[in-house]
């Protein structure tokens, strides 16, 4: 089986005592570290980035060397799936990443090609591979995808827009495009989430950022019902069967107990949600990982160490609990501001694990 | 008391059996009609529009000229506060309204005069004393204003952003500027309501249409509580104590058991939570407005009439609902729509209120 050192974070996914609250951070490789900033610029661009599995690897270590984590998450983007099935992902200086042409009917959406994502991706692979090397069994590494509707979302949009009026409508005035367009990105994330683990991530999380656009019967048929299928394929998939898989519904704070029923080892938790009621919610058998708010990085270190403790209170007694933010940390925090939350969570949880 | 000839949404306000289910649509009044945009026009602008009780009563009653409506609500916007303690409002063509020098400090919070809204929103009053004129008590008229926490934030970030991280961030490192603030709105938002009581609003609502963006330790010190000391502030007012109030927080979906606890009649239901559950979390003594996915009037007669039928089913037997969008009506909804979309919920409706 594994020889990872740090098992705290896989403890915690499948339900074993820990000593201490694990942690990491969405978004930890990421633009409030200069070094980071410093690699994107050697790399040309975004996508060069995530493309050139040397420097995708050394981006997801470098938070490793600053800061006592307990996982790596590879560096990579949600959006090269869309690409790598034909609808081409442009990057322009001071904005997101983009698609110049959005799907608009269902002929187009016909034409996207869902198969062999893996090879199209081996970019993803090869980062993998290059940062289990790198990362020396020191802890374990989470690989991602973003979730059929956020995929889809992105896709008819074009990019994150103000009110997300095309997707949104067109549930309501094209199902049968939404449908079939989630039905491919089911298939294809499926093939990538098995390549990713294939190479060496330990840990599966998926993120569904904009689940929370949706009203509740909606969110069941369009985001929760193909992800649990994903779910499915991996987890009766031999060689990903016993990969822990992390669910992560921004705006999900009103539908955890049928996220719970999923078939997802954790929650991801947003800032949003009151944690202890979550727990409450979704009983014993199911990992949360959150939900501190990422403005909290942005207050003095007496107010980071307040905001930290009424998480970790909240959580309570029990070992069930991956400390993160309740969304990716933004670009402004000071990477030391960071650094003292971490020593602070780990030190200040452990109250709570000791038997 | 009151002699208004179509009390349903009174009825529901107020726990009486009504014969169907009565509706009214948020932003009813507002760019989706074209006879909106001519008089909008006649204004010179939007804030002209607001400040002319001729052109502002012509607006509010616009729609019920149109839809079976049964009620009409005031025609003004939540931001004419700040702008009448002292930070000046700004428009411009196809960019929404915004503050040109947002607050920064405590200082310039403590600059702000909370006095007097009354008189300098004398408008508003006056926009209502023409408009009860005009319903000639067809409907009750229902008055409104922007939740302190809501405005704050207008008032920090100068316009709606994309992540609101100034004054999320502030809430953590400054939060003794925003208290002050949110005191000073609690202070000006009791007088603004009671003053537009007086002008002859039947009913009040208070948006919080921001309340979503914080965890749910700081949504009760920041939005909910101030929230509630308005409505004890209007319950313990010889002219407003019999008015029954609104309380609406986007993407408030996790908090309505406090929510319903605030003092308030009815609880504003954004579409993302689901309206049985609301009604089995707020139990029998509080109304539910709400709540059909605003993109829904964006399908076919077929699916505007499912959706519709699936917030009324979800609401159940019972007298305490209001129907309503979970958020305001766009401007690309064809107006003849809508029409579809009330008819049916009068005529679906009235099977759950038989005795």
């Amino acid at each position: 089986m594994s020889s990872i050192k740090n098992t705290r974070i896989l403890d915690v996914l499948n339900g074993l005592p820990v000593d201490k609250t694990p942690v990491w951070i969405m978004r930890q490789a990421g633009r409030y570290l200069p070094e980071y900033k410093e690699t994107r610029k050697k790399a040309g661009s975004f996508l060069g980035l995530c493309k050139n599995p040397d420097l995708a690897s050394e981006v997801t270590i470098q938070p490793l060397r600053r800061f006592d984590l307990d996982a790596a998450i590879i560096f990579s983007d949600i959006l090269t799936i869309p690409d790598a099935m034909g609808l081409e992902l442009k990057f322009e200086d001071n904005r997101g990443p983009f698609f110049d042409k959005p799907l608009s009917n269902s002929d187009e959406v016909n034409s996207l090609d869902p198969n062999n994502i893996a090879k199209k991706l081996d970019y993803v692979a090869n980062a993998i591979v290059e940062t289990k090397s790198k990362l020396n069994n020191e802890v374990p590494l989470i690989g991602f995808s973003g979730s059929p509707w956020t995929l889809s979302t992105y896709m008819v949009e074009g990019s994150a827009t103000k009110d997300f009026r095309k997707i949104r409508s067109a549930v309501f005035n094209n199902p049968e495009m939404v449908e079939k367009l989630i039905e491919k990105l089911t298939f294809s994330i499926t093939d990538y989430l098995i390549m990713q683990a294939k190479a060496g991530a330990d840990v599966l999380m998926i993120f569904d950022s904009w689940g929370g656009l949706l009203n509740s019967e909606n969110y069941l048929d369009f985001s929760l019902n193909p992800m649990k299928k994903i779910i499915a394929n991996l987890k009766s998939n031999e060689g990903t069967k016993n990969i822990p898989i992390i669910l992560f519904t921004k705006g999900g704070g009103s539908w955890l107990k049928q996220i719970s029923e999923s078939g997802c080892n954790a929650i991801g938790l947003d800032w949003t949600t009151n944690i202890s009621y979550a727990r409450e919610t979704i009983g014993e058998n199911i990992s949360i990982q959150g939900n501190l708010d990422p403005c909290a990085l942005h207050g003095t270190e007496d107010s980071i160490k307040n905001a930290a403790s009424r998480v970790i209170d909240g959580y309570g007694h029990g070992h069930r609990h991956i400390f993160n933010l309740g969304h990716g940390i933004d670009q402004f925090v000071k990477p030391e501001k960071l650094g003292i939350l971490i020593d602070y969570v780990k030190e200040y949880s452990m109250q709570y694990h000791l038997s």
